[in-house]
């Protein structure tokens, strides 16, 4: 196969062919056609229809034979079933890239799916890139380009964000929303069924596009995650990635033998994913509009102490409550800046933040209450409220707001709650800043903009995720086919990975249980195991702190006795040293059908079983990921200090949760593992497992 | 004091009279009589100003004596310094009610304070209502009054939501926003400082008034918290009550040597009275909107299935994301349903919910699948969902979804995504309903709709919360002064209030223990206590599990041993009988300064300290309300049956919970008591208190 071309004769095609344009000014290939013309695309357009001579004032060409010059890129919009052959006459003529507008395609069932494999087979033969097929078009702001071939009802504004939908109308209902706020583009790809190109190669090529400096994803599915988490990664720390993935409950909830299995039902993976991948995850739509929005409209803060300033108290209120909410701080003014503003402002009015400056407040005095806040060296950004002021416009404080001169790297949000006319108007006014309709939208947006300037600034941590070889004993097992394996394997396993085990041994004979015990050292622990002992404390086939030779026979006869009533016969019995005093946690691995293997780390006993108190990661992880998972855990405090007791062992249950995440990424035959509990001993004396499942596909 | 005038005067005026009417049409009292005028009121207004014969063509009056008629109203905006004297003559001349406009009073500093005091003495010696000062009018939209008396930029629609706020601006704010999607109003009222008239007094006067059915109130203070608890809980069952509260953090954190105290910080007294009175708590302004928008223009479903009618997947997507979200449910269509479904719509539609008709969708299209979604019987409330089509208008596609006759009592919302334009020449489409910018917007809505549904079709719990009288312990304790009771005191009250108390002695000296014991029944517990011993555990001051005297007698000698050699001189020792085998739960009692006694309930241990399981209700609750709370508690299965534990007895702890929460409400000078732990033991065996401290002010 070549080696994938560039997206260049797609997003930057110097001539442009559309297959199956109508005449119809109203028909589908009409509007892209007008759109692609009203945009000023600097490229030639060649409409391509073997029964017109011309189509919208273009002269019109029967096949691409008949063009008169080189072509980059061609946009098919001929019937399903006529697909094909136009992908096979663009190839023959050397085209550097396609855009497939029709469908009926994979989303239509078998003999589409039939169909969209085909046409990927032969573009990828080809080295040719494709977009689609079922997508609503392409679009390239840059000033050299200026392409619209899309159905947007209203123009792009140019702007920074590129921004790629898997779902095309939505992806024009966004760019129409945007107009209304000023939010600009600088590239939109509708991607259709994603048969060829997808979101991972426009984040590689965004990467590189310098006009971009915001990108925006909606996503219904995550195709190669491995590849997303590298990529969004590495570039998510200069140019922010907001994300809003759809079809959250689609997964559902999938069989689960295991905790882990059970915890990671449902939005769980492509959660630990995007957390992974340090993206900004929008909960809805709209916050995925407000947060790009905010992104290309701030500079970058240096922290989270916001100034609020307004001319009406109650929204302000509403602001303070949502940046206390989103870990944001109200700003403390310094007694200089409150007399500076105090010199210009009515008696009435509030100079502590939030500066609330009455109704009566003038576009100058907006402009000059930013410029104060600002220069205020405990300020790190602000944040306008307007209402409809009772003498001037709104659009004229909007003036004074973007006359405000903020200095470099502290971002001005704006909330203007008045008539809906006014944002239509207001985005054309030169230097305004980001607008929005409610307060708390408003902070929403800021808290991304904090959290994508912290990221950026934190130092990068280039550990890579460590690697391991695959387990000999694993190996073995799959060659015996799926299912548990016994418990000295488990254990065995774990150990090579270089998680600490509790000392054991595994005896076939009861009479060797006290030769065992006298091993691994009393106070022991005793366990009967085998296929038919999973469910092992129903049957009483645990017996906890036996403390000398005595304990251990007893217990070891009565469980004889319960289990052979019960008419179940063991494979086995496990002595096991007791490990005293650990603070229980809980590891496992899991695999999701989508994003592959899971690792997760919880806090044992009732806090996994009864508050869902995990975290989950996709596997292979740094050491930075597993030290985020467990300062997740709302019961974190449990492994520090507490209660008098000093704080337990984290690091070792940190490096524990790595290994086995890197023995999960090396052995995608582990489909379950519990280990549980891990038991954590005091700082600097490590964490031990103490029981182990492991299941074989 | 006069019994309270109703609000008539206020609300339904025959006669208005703008006291301080300047005859500039630019001033404020300028707006306020060219909205008068704009929108017809039905009265006479007088414009008094001693300056002009005319004000806006009106004559002018010099004083109220020289009116020519009664008045029911005055609207005071004269100077701050003027107020005072123009009431005594609105008083004089036997004035119905008053609105005063000026500010500059509560909120101004302490001669504000003082006069609005004043004010607030006069009015209601007369038995005169007054709304504000420091407001912004009010508006009535009933045809027979027809008056706004506000600053609004722009006339509110007639409407079924009544809406009082105590910010000003933001009520004009939202009245200005609501216009764009059609949103009407019965009444507006602007509540500045409430020196008189404040949310209660409307809360009864929207119970009568019919235009009213849905009640929207932003509120910065909870004035007269039971009354309001017990009108919300009253009216609310029929016209839901919308709450936006802002402040949430101003409260900020208490002193608090209690659980009960810390953990009742910030939000959660607020949280715990709304929760109680059933309103419906918007988390932000903008919900609080689509909240009043959905509930005015839905009737009230059966249930949670939900059938979304989309022309475009991306968004049906998001909505069937926040439809789980909120716990409603994606409908399961009938066959028949799909069928009809498939007759009219292209073979790519998809016809299970979401019914995803594509972008070709017509508007017969929209209003045929509403029809028949919402005929399945299957199916309680729809969603459209619309991008911008493609061939047709946006308004065409509202067109259709109005001209669809829904059966009786299965809401319909819905969403657009399209330009802003949309919005503001939509709502004039007769029929249309309630409509929203973004799909999780209009779940979340829909959501509320529900839950009133629910409420409103629950059968009404009359039961009262129990009353108690007064505690003789309680009495003499307050005669001696703010502390700690002694333990024996704490039990005892705990015992008279009905709570059971695990049997217990107290002994002021070490020889008597045996005897005690002996007297509650080994095993038991031994507790030194006293003024120096808070915090009994760090000193080595609770021994437990003793069995028999030996141990008993051996752990007394080693504790009194430990205080010796801590300085530490206990007041005496409590001797205890052991409970075995509980669920430990807590219960306490703490005090917040704006809406008083707060009862809570939390599982004990780890539960409370970790992870702040807590639920919490001002006192006294009601059975149903001991049951709802114990319900909240996240890790509520806990108290269930349990890892192969029977059922705790979950009824006896919440009469335990009413109980304390009875002593809560009749002891005002208990400011602190925590219950912890309280040993819940298995089902009808009852939960009883092992420790308590209770903290008399």
């Amino acid at each position: 196969m070549p080696v994938p071309a560039s997206l260049d004769a797609i997003l930057r095609p110097r001539s442009l062919a559309v297959i199956g344009a109508s005449s119809r000014a109203d028909s589908l290939s009409g509007r892209l056609l007008g759109n692609l013309l009203a945009g000023g695309y600097t490229g030639t357009v060649y409409p391509i229809n073997p029964k017109a001579t011309s189509v919208g004032s273009l002269a019109c060409y029967p096949n691409l034979r008949a063009l008169p010059g080189p072509l980059d890129l061609a946009v098919v919009m001929v019937p399903r079933d006529a697909v094909l052959p136009a992908i096979d006459e663009c190839l023959a003529v050397g085209v550097g890239g396609l855009v497939v507008i029709t469908a009926g395609f994979r989303e239509g069932g078998e003999a589409g799916a039939a169909l969209e494999r085909a046409a990927r087979a032969r573009v990828r033969a080809a080295g040719v890139r494709m977009v689609g097929p079922n997508c609503m078009g392409v679009i390239n702001t840059d000033r050299d380009v200026r392409m619209d071939a899309s159905f947007t009802p209203a123009p792009a504004l140019p702007g920074a964000v590129a921004f790629a939908s898997h779902s095309g109308a939505l992806g024009v209902a966004m760019l129409e929303a945007a107009r209304d706020v000023g939010l600009g583009f600088s590239q939109f790809v509708s991607l259709g069924n994603s048969a060829d190109v997808d979101v991972n190669d426009l984040l590689e090529a965004w990467e590189r596009h310098e006009a971009t400096r915001v990108i925006m994803l909606y996503l219904e599915s995550l195709p190669e995650p491995e590849r997303f988490l590298a990529l969004a990664r590495r570039i998510g720390r200069t140019k922010p990635i907001v994300v809003f993935k759809g079809g959250r409950t689609a997964a559902g909830q999938r069989a689960a033998s295991s905790h882990t299995g059970a915890l990671a039902a449902g939005d769980v993976a492509v959660d630990a994913l995007l957390r992974q991948a340090g993206v900004l995850r929008a909960a809805t739509l709209e916050e995925m509009f407000g947060l790009a929005l905010a992104l290309a409209g701030c500079p970058s803060p240096r922290g989270r102490r916001v100034a609020v300033v307004t001319n009406a108290g109650g929204p302000a209120i509403a602001a303070t409550d949502a940046l206390s909410g989103q870990g944001l701080a109200v700003a403390a003014l310094a007694p200089a800046t409150e007399r500076a503003l105090r010199e210009f402002l009515p008696p009435e009015a509030a100079v502590a933040d939030p500066v609330d400056m009455l109704p009566s407040a003038t576009p100058d005095n907006f402009r000059q209450a930013v410029e104060l806040v600002l220069a205020d060296d405990g300020v790190d950004a602000a944040l306008t409220i307007t209402v409809t002021p009772i003498v001037v416009t709104p659009l004229a404080i909007a003036g004074g707001i973007a006359a405000a001169r903020p200095p470099a790297g502290k971002p001005v949000l704006s909330v203007f709650m008045t008539a809906p006319s006014f944002f239509a108007e207001a985005h054309s006014i030169p230097g305004l800043p980001p607008l929005f309709r409610y307060p708390e939208a408003a902070v929403a947006a800021l808290a991304g903009v904090v959290r994508h300037a912290e990221r950026a600034a934190a130092p990068a941590t280039d550990a890579e995720p460590i690697t391991m070889r695959r387990s000999e004993i694993v190996e073995r097992a799959v060659r015996r086919g799926p299912g548990y394996l016994p418990p000295a394997e488990a254990f065995a396993v774990l150990e090579e990975a270089g998680i600490a085990v509790a000392p054991f041994r595994v005896i076939a004979e009861p009479a060797q249980v006290a030769v065992a015990a006298a091993a691994v050292g009393y106070p022991v622990v005793l366990k009967a195991f085998g296929a038919a002992l999973v469910h092992k404390s129903e049957l009483g086939a645990v017996a906890l702190a036996l403390g000398d030779e005595a304990a251990l026979a007893a217990a070891l006869a009565a469980m004889a006795a319960r289990l052979d009533a019960a008419g179940v016969r063991p494979d086995g019995y496990l002595v096991q040293r007791q490990i005293e005093d650990g603070r229980e946690a809980i590891l496992g691995i899991t695999r999701d059908p989508a994003v592959g293997p899971l690792v997760m780390a919880g806090l044992g006993g009732v806090a996994v079983e009864v508050w869902h108190d995990v975290s989950f990661r996709v596997a292979p992880i740094t050491e930075a990921d597993a030290q985020a998972m467990l300062a997740e855990l709302r019961g974190a405090a449990l492994l520090d200090a507490f209660r008098g007791r000093p704080a337990g062992d984290v690091a070792a249950l940190e490096r524990a949760l790595v290994r086995l995440a890197a023995l999960a990424a090396v052995h995608p035959e582990i489909v379950e593992c519990d280990v549980n509990p891990v038991l954590v001993l005091d700082a600097g004396r490590g964490c031990v497992a103490v029981d182990a499942r492991v299941r074989i596909a």
